[in-house]
């Protein structure tokens, strides 16, 4: 194994490693050690790639925002609801979107700067928007910036509700649900009838994205 | 003063208390020994009226849910718009509802049960949407339960996304666009153009409800 693609396979087992200590412990309880434990890797080996605490927090975040390139439709609406629904399905699937969500939700956090992913979602859905609104998919009233925010922010709300209340497990009728009650002031009617918004969709669209992944010869999905 | 009144003026004292040093620590890294350097009671006292850290939490919980009784109206759907709005506007004001959603909201608070406020504000919703159903105020496809949980979920996430981002002082924007892109999907037409979803509708709520225990003698609002 070549040295870079070592150093790679490294800093992947410490950020998986950190973030199952993050999801179980908080921000604040974490400690370097019980990562270095759970990652069996050296101290220096640690510090190589994260200098601190906050390092490795804002490595789970930027690991978990890398996760979510969906396959591109044309409408870009259904694009959007896919951006959501794909999230869903990886929250209850993957340990480092859950640990980064958490981090992302942990209001006691103290040191770490936790609106990046609020905002960098922000712009992801935004952007969509505003391609939407150009095609002709929006009703007249929605302004790009205002809605994306209202997206990100309710899902986040419906994620922890649905952590709280069933852990995890009432998450795809929830998200269903949200996006049935809040694309009807988004998407003109004629857009809104062509949607799939089904609790499975997640699930395929991930299938999707691996079933992508795997035609491409040296590139996997993580 | 009788007994009685110290006994709960007493409560009152340590209740805030504990309010402030929950809302600044969270809930696992504080003490009681913080909350009993805060309010200046004995130890005897606090035990008298809550036997353990979770029962503090539990009391704070308890009176944020005290303290939304809001007027009502002969249209649900003003009320519900009410509930959301004034919930925003004493989030931003008063110690106890924040201290309230933050321990809603801290996932690491082990050993709290925080799925009670979710689901009584939950109830909450639900009877109201039940009685707008009732007089023709809902679209044909709402299921009051689905839609309540709706509206509980998205606004614990914009009320967080907003703490995160602002340190709530974009609540009553992000507030009323998370009902105008709500509602439509929810409430009919005609009801739609009677509401009353500004900004400034939170604070109007709360300043009649003071003026109407203002009126009552042997009442006050806390």
């Amino acid at each position: 194994m070549a040295k870079q693609d070592r150093a790679i396979r490294t800093r992947k087992n410490i950020l998986e490693a950190a973030a199952k200590i993050f999801e179980a412990r908080g921000y604040q309880a974490a400690t370097i050690a019980e990562v270095l434990n759970a990652a069996g890797v050296t101290k220096g080996a640690l510090y190589f790639h994260f200098e601190s605490k906050e390092q490795l927090a804002q490595g789970i975040l930027h690991e978990q925002d890398q996760r979510f390139v969906i396959p591109e439709r044309s409408c870009k609406m259904q694009e959007l609801a896919d951006v959501v629904l794909l999230h869903a399905y990886r929250l209850q699937s993957d340990p480092m979107v859950r640990a980064g969500v958490r981090l992302t939700m942990d209001q006691y956090a103290e040191g770490l700067d936790r609106s990046g992913p609020f905002l960098r979602w922000s712009v992801v859905c935004r952007e969509l928007l505003e391609t939407a609104q150009g095609q002709g998919e929006l009703m007249p009233q929605v302004v790009p910036s205002v809605t994306a925010d209202v997206v990100v922010g309710t899902f986040a709300g419906v994620q922890s509700m649905s952590q709280t209340v069933s852990g995890y497990q009432d998450l795809q009728f929830r998200t269903t649900a949200l996006l049935r009650h809040l694309l009807p002031s988004i998407a003109v009617p004629s857009v809104l009838a062509s949607l799939d918004l089904s609790e499975a969709r997640g699930e395929a669209v991930y299938d999707e994205i691996r079933r992508q992944f795997q035609q491409q010869p040296a590139a996997a999905v993580s």
